[in-house]
């Protein structure tokens, strides 16, 4: 598409909408760590406003033409390509030195179409009305949680579902499912048929081995997690630990919010937030995790800075990185033999007469629980097939949202061993489907799958754990930065674990190491 | 205007375009605070791209259109209520209990015309052009601050005041001299006319003043304020300190930057920042004086919020607020006298065998230096002085900028007694030329003088010192709420004070008000 006049109005479009963009990012981070609270309802009309300034720049007639003659060159440039060179690369001509321009350029001409498409297929008047309904929801979620009472949320819940499923019908293709239509929008190339695979995989292998480990005589002492840790000490180790890891401050910075999360204005403005708890492998582990968060949006390549393609790929994919940081690498007694020494200097106290191997099999303990945020690496999953479950009823079978809160703990107690004592440990934890956030929830699961996959690919090209165990995180993080990183979208999650593990995606990789991670841990034959 | 179709489009319009401003007052602030460093030309690029909308999204057809209809709305209402009662009453009929809706939205009227017909005067090309230009400036600026050497920001100053000079003339009434046009920007109602007046008042009696202080045998002690004062306690004043004059952190938040600033989104979201130093009455007075600041802005009607009438009245009502705080309130020993035991609790070493008495002078002493933000009291509006005369050759004379450096330093001579060494510490110390705010310092004498007046009036309404002895804040900060901070921009800084004083602008109770408390504290027969 160079030289095509119509990329480069495409270009200065963009420039006037990803700054509306970046600047809803700001105001959510900030509403999050910072802004009074009695600023919240006027923050929500500041965010509306500029949400609808960005579907209008979105959805402008001068944009769609721009798309048009946009795509018109790009397709005339690939008959020319095709015409002299073959059928084209698939995954053009990158390098290890910086990515191909004209993909990049294809990818943002993509990304824009996605969601030019997708904003202007719904009403206007509807998608004000929803965001109405959501701000509402979100906040009845919250008092429904705190009441511990289903019933006041489930109306709502059922107002947004509504919304979500004629959302969804707008946007489908002939012949296409609703639940596939919202799964596609987190993660594209995993619908219901891989999921269900997936999932199957899943419930089959580990809803029996974590039995096996719930029975197995090992016992883990993890009583000194907990304790006299101080907030200004954690605050210390999780800026050590996240600059450890390959957090770069110059290029982002680490704040405390409520619920940890990460978000970026772009590779050079990526912000994390953590908590810190009485329970320090809660505080550590929460900023390791947000780390790689934002270790991905920082290894964004500068071509993508402030374009649509300038993200990580997928929430799968982001959850691939952020669960690679925490539990391949943190969770790893490698990664602390260079960093536990630290570690007791913080808490020499705390830690005493704690060895490493003790300390490392404490933060790897399984334990069942109610709550997902809290759940160990091995039963996480299980979490997510509980939510995938019911979302497929929910939107496929017409389940009744009445029908949520007896359901939720039928499977939590068949999957999980447990099962809730009130709704807010139970089906109203999650604030996810108050949000209109339908197909969200698998991504979790497919993210830490993807990351074991990557594992096992890259012990074959590298000795992580000698790399680990060496202090030496660069190589491994830069292998990461190579394959994945830098593309932000410019390719699907699908074809980038493809591309760098040489296979398509495959979820006995995920089973295998749980099942040899734990299994050795819990000395469980398998 | 009620009742008026176009008032309603007016709204719509506006509701779109104070998000934008908003955002653009979050990124700044954020930018200053907490932005990581490598964020810096991205960040400009996305305030460029929202500075841009703002820009179209003020001056386009629709708006245009609206505003005139809403004038013609508002004629016809003024027109009938004339007819009806006579000739009506020139400052609306606000209560105590709340502003006239109809003052409001004419108020409202008046900012979005007044903000249209500014933008809408200038070329785009020539907007962004200049946009770019001052980004540039900046820059320089910084440079050859830090070289110290004037010769290298000289070009780029010339050509952002040739550039400020032709905006101005397109804004400029027939007959209309170009420095009053950009004197009316920051104050309405205070050109040359006014302000050659006030500045001859305070060259003619403070020059000859400051002279017998620097003379006066009276020796202030203050080398205990310099120190070891730890941050983290500096930091705990400070919010007690803020909260203690009445700063609201339910709707605000205090942090640091280098430069002490406040800033809001709206009167539910007020920033203020402070800096924390050796020099402890420096980061005392310093979050006093930004808490002033805050104060007004929290004080704004909700009826104004998110409008372009929910700001300040002016930059020098603004800076008469804080300054009130900061001296008149903060430099008084009665207000001391409840405060005082507490600074000591947080500073028992440091202040140790320091009375009361001894503390407050040493926080009052007067000694004239280079820096304007460093400036005592009484010879701060002396650094105005000088500014406000240059800036007067510049833009009315054609005066050389190469001509800057010498005649700074001979004015600072004549009038401070003190002579820079180098530029760094001279004519380069102030941002704000760099900028183009030309116009722009004489608010902050003007604000001095504005509070000395108002002073001199609340003393005989109530009893402002003995009301700070006892503690009480509250009913001063009300009486300012009342009379100046809750009618943000609906009426003029000088109506303001014509209104609560019962007299217009008076310079000499600023005068008096200065060698009152001076010829005191050095014991000077005036």
């Amino acid at each position: 598409m160079k030289g095509c006049d119509a990329w480069e109005e495409l270009e200065q479009k963009m420039e006037r909408v990803m700054p509306v963009k970046a600047a809803l990012t700001l105001l959510e981070w900030d509403n999050e760590t910072l802004a009074p609270e009695e600023a919240g309802s006027l923050t929500a009309k500041i965010q509306g406003g500029l949400a609808e300034s960005y579907h209008q720049m979105m959805t402008d007639e001068a944009l769609k033409e721009a798309l048009k003659r946009c795509e018109a060159c790009a397709g005339a440039a690939e008959r020319g390509l095709a015409g002299a060179e073959g059928s084209g690369d698939e995954t053009g001509g990158s390098t290890a030195d910086g990515l191909d321009q004209e993909e990049v350029r294809r990818a943002i001409l993509r990304e824009a179409r996605e969601e030019y498409d997708r904003l202007s297929r719904i009403p206007r008047e509807e998608y004000r009305a929803y965001q109405e309904l959501t701000a509402k929801s979100a906040r009845v979620w919250a008092r429904a949680k705190e009441s511990r009472d289903f019933s006041l949320f489930a109306p709502v819940l059922k107002e947004v579902l509504d919304y979500q499923k004629r959302f969804a019908g707008y946007q489908a293709k002939p012949g296409q499912k609703l639940y596939d239509v919202m799964l596609d929008e987190y993660e594209k190339g995993f619908g219901m048929k891989e999921l269900d695979e997936f999932f199957r995989m899943l419930k089959e292998e580990l809803v029996p081995f974590l039995k096996q480990v719930q029975e197995s005589p090992v016992r883990i002492h993890d009583g000194f997690l907990t304790g006299d840790y101080p907030e200004d000490q954690q605050r210390e180790l999780a800026e050590y630990l996240a600059g450890y890891v390959g957090f770069d401050f110059r290029r982002g910075v680490l704040a405390e919010s409520a619920h940890p999360f990460t978000t970026a204005l772009h590779n050079r403005d990526v912000r994390l937030t953590t908590h810190y708890s009485e329970k320090v492998d809660s505080s550590l582990f929460s900023v390791i995790h947000e780390a790689g968060h934002g270790i991905y949006e920082q290894g964004i390549d500068d071509s993508l800075t402030q374009t649509l393609a300038g993200e990580g790929a997928s929430m799968a994919m982001h959850e691939s990185q952020s669960r690679f940081f925490e539990n391949v690498i943190g969770r790893n007694e490698a990664f602390w033999v260079p960093v536990y020494g630290r570690l007791k200097e913080w808490f020499p106290e705390q830690l005493k007469g704690v060895g490493r191997d003790v300390f490392v099999r404490a933060v790897s303990r399984v334990q069942p629980g109610l709550i997902r945020t809290e759940a160990d690496e091995l039963s996480y999953s299980l979490h997510i097939l509980v939510r995938y479950e019911l979302e497929k009823q929910l939107v496929e079978e017409d389940l009744d949202v009445e029908e949520l809160p007896g359901l939720w703990a039928e499977k939590y107690e068949e999957y999980l061993g447990v099962r809730p004592e009130h709704d807010g440990e139970g089906v109203l934890q999650d604030i996810h489907w108050s949000q209109g956030s339908f197909g969200y929830f698998p991504s979790y699961a497919l993210g830490s799958a993807f990351a074991a996959q990557m594992y096992a690919h890259m012990k074959k090209v590298m000795d992580v754990d000698g790399l680990l165990e060496a202090g030496q995180i660069e190589p491994v993080r830069e292998y990461l930065r190579e394959h994945v990183h830098r593309f932000g979208k410019v390719r699907t999650s699908r074809q980038i674990l493809r591309d760098m593990t040489g296979e398509d995606f495959n979820p006995r990789y995920y089973v295998d190491y749980l099942k040899e991670k734990y299994g050795k841990l819990y000395q469980i034959q398998t």
